[in-house]
């Protein structure tokens, strides 16, 4: 009742906090705060993934509010979900606070977690929080079932001849839209039960680094064509371009943080179905090892393989 | 073969490092480093946890070697599961490394927990790979299976006139235990199946901190014995004592990660029974709320709740 009264802290009363927030829905055999959380229990086999974001790197708290990080530290690993096409069921967080951090942030970030991932059916059901005087860490886990009579969609079976898509336009990420996407889970559920993918990934490093991995995977190579990626490329990409002399072309190459999906489909289905779900067509799977750009029939240029990567 | 060859760096290297020391065993249906990991197919209820460790909070990579320091981010998320008497059964490392690692340092950090992991028929299945300018963050996941027939053991189900024990002696950890401790899946897993236990928590914040967090989610209080809590003193307390002027008994009480397990058992079993695996009686659970000690027969005096709790 008076900015005199000291806030309470501490990870007990937050963890009370976000007790009353969210409630038990999520952990049927173990109440919520305790020493574990129950998996839902489905039928069928489980996937799990996890990713960490960390402050200044994958987002900029200066910046970006932490309902908006919330959203986004849970829809990259949601966006690994997508990539498997299989359906996401709970997540548990696992942060590092800031100790500049207030409670009502801190409440704000786990909130935010659990908010978006119920608009997945994937609600917050545990994690761990800590704080500390270095910047602000966040690791997700999603666990997720494979929809019955399904197979999860791997990155190592894209074979020759096989077409490449993706499911939107790429680069300039940057702008704004990294923090923001909306993950592809419906629709590579949709890909997966009506077009038979034989490989798909989420881009997370850049067009160019993500496909070399489905490539190194699959023992084989891609060419893509100049005209179609032309196709593919984002507004924001143009707008980078304008600002930084490097190309649209090479932004939606090399950007990272797209979150769209690189989908390879077999050679024989009809591109007018692919085309539906919003597919965009970029090029070709190829025998040789390699990744090219077509421009013109007869001239092929190679891409170089460069993106985001940690660690070097 | 020369000190000026570079070394090679970079997460795709790291990842491919790993998939040759790893391999594939714990992902039948999904290859190691695809978008997702399985996790393995079992009969039963899923539960699973996570905790995230900072060097200069959780460890200290200038003492700790990163062998240590992975054996210990896994070794905490083991002691969850013992907490709640499950098996485990795989794990997920995400990791922010310092950009002072090399990546001898790195590799050896993941392939500790694969290979502590490994002990405990918990392998090491996926991951996420950062690297930043701060320490390392070190967050790992957990997943394990409650043993058919059995339930998790929670923490909300002591009762008035249940015994509480622990699983060995307390405090001082910080003297190296902390570090070393062995998670106690196996004798959790034991008590479970042959004591009834009506709750059950790993120390992992200290034992008057960890303790009232079972009274608070019960609903009752507890009265320690002072005698009996002087026979679950651990030798490192009593040495820490004589550095720090504070007392062995404080020591025990108060300091965190010794990584025990409070065992809350029903009034009506045999104590000789109990103390066969090694579990040592410190007290009584009450109907009133409160955490007490008493010296005598007659006095009995509070115990203050405090013990490691981060974000204060």
């Amino acid at each position: 009742m008076s900015d005199q009264v000291p806030e309470i802290r501490g990870e007990r009363a937050l963890i009370q906090r976000l007790r009353n927030r969210i409630g038990d829905s999520g952990t049927p055999s173990v109440p919520f705060g305790d020493d574990m959380a129950s998996l839902p229990h489905v039928d069928g086999n489980l996937l799990w993934t996890t990713d960490m974001l960390m402050d200044g790197t994958d987002f900029d708290s200066r910046v970006h509010g932490w309902d908006a990080i919330g959203r986004k530290c849970l829809a990259v690993n949601l966006s690994d979900c997508a990539a498997m096409a299989v359906q996401p069921v709970a997540c548990l967080a696992a942060v590092a606070l800031s100790d500049q951090l207030s409670m009502n942030d801190a409440e704000t970030l786990l909130t935010a977690i659990d908010e978006f991932g119920r608009t997945f059916d994937c609600p917050l059901v545990g994690g761990d929080t800590n704080s500390w005087s270095y910047p602000t860490v966040v690791s997700i886990t999603v666990a997720a079932t494979v929809p019955s009579g399904s197979k999860p969609v791997r990155r190592d079976a894209a074979r020759p001849n096989d077409t490449i898509w993706v499911t939107g336009p790429l680069g300039g990420s940057i702008l704004g839209r990294h923090m923001t996407f909306t993950p592809r889970v419906q629709l590579a559920r949709q890909i997966a039960s009506t077009l038979n993918p034989h490989a798909m990934m989420d881009i997370s490093d850049g067009l160019a680094l993500d496909l070399s991995r489905i490539l190194d995977a699959s023992g084989c190579g891609a060419i893509l064509n100049a005209a179609d990626l032309e196709a593919a490329i984002h507004a924001d990409a143009r707008q980078l371009e304008a600002r930084d002399a490097i190309s649209a072309r090479d932004h939606a190459l090399h950007d990272g943080e797209d979150f769209e999906l690189i989908v390879i489909l077999p050679p024989d289905a009809p591109s007018d179905h692919f085309r539906d779900p919003g597919l965009i067509p970029i090029g070709t799977i190829e025998a040789t090892s390699g990744l090219w750009i077509a421009d013109t029939a007869s001239a092929r240029t190679p891409i170089p393989v460069r993106g985001w990567e940690h660690f070097r």
